[in-house]
């Protein structure tokens, strides 16, 4: 998984069969020094993540089995939303 | 998924079985500041996506759940036209 | 998918099962101004591509279903010769 | 498979389902030259790793099948503790 | 697929279900000039190849199927010793 910190929401209408009702959220990606790390993630929300939320990402397919009566076609999505974590390297 | 604009075309005469009668855009992925972000991507498009228009590409496997009947072998959809976006960083 | 110039080709002799009779080509990705973009990647080949010729490439699971009833252990796959692209940025 | 060093921990309270009760490790991936190669990634632990020692993390969907029974939206797991590697350059 | 040196071993005690009596290599990704081309890969290895050797190197979810009855949790495995390369560029 990826650590992100939530930045912001994308809107689509035209979408394919799926993707209705689902909420895309604007991730950054972050290293354990919360530094910038990799490109923009957008990622499906079903926990309620807000902006400046720090959250962690999973992709790939095993994104899309968050949803798991629809299977929208996903390829990345919030698994949780971080309270802490801890670095001692 | 990705922020991508949409910047062109691709034709094959030969060609896999199950690629057929697929429209194949070239899109370049962005980042939330529209800034140029990783390498061209491929994409599959159902939607009738135009060139300059922004959209969002779902990679991998998932993607190829797009054209459900099908399954061709590809590895990269549009699965929405993006409307609007919003960041607050 | 990925735009890629054929640029050679691959022989071995032991090797996993499934992995028989398979043309392997070396292809060099490429971004819609023909510029190298990212690394050398060693793809399936079930269509005839030549040395020179610029093709599309699935990577991932998907390219594993181009050769529907062996399922060789690949990742990357030609999937179409490109006859021609358009790009208008 | 990579070769990466635990560097610390994840708490998260609101989680997906299948999440719960998972152990979550920051790690950071390294070459055999025990130099830092890529970025953090968040991995699923069942052996126990500690803080300081090296692991093997699987990445994508091989991950989730290391929790047989549960499948948690997960797409990376410490598959290893590594005793010791050698290196012939 | 990659082309890939190997450059070493790895060994592990306390390991996930399914890695028993699994032969792990350290490989470096090489481009079609033999330059270093990427990260350091840990690979599965059925073939018995040896350090020095030129390899080619399955990602994914098909790496898994080498192993076809076990489906160990690996996400990369060897499936083919390099022979010979050509490149015309």
């Amino acid at each position: 998984m990826l650590l992100a910190r939530v930045i912001g929401s994308v809107w689509t209408t035209q979408k394919e069969k799926g993707m209705e009702n689902i909420k895309l959220l604007i991730t950054q990606p972050l290293n354990a020094k919360r530094e910038h790390q990799g490109n923009h993630v957008i990622a499906m929300d079903r926990l309620g993540a807000g902006v400046g939320e720090l959250v962690l990402i999973t992709q790939g397919l095993a994104a899309q089995k968050v949803a798991e009566e629809k299977r929208p076609p996903i390829d990345a999505a919030i698994v949780g939303i971080v309270d802490s974590f801890e670095v001692n390297e």
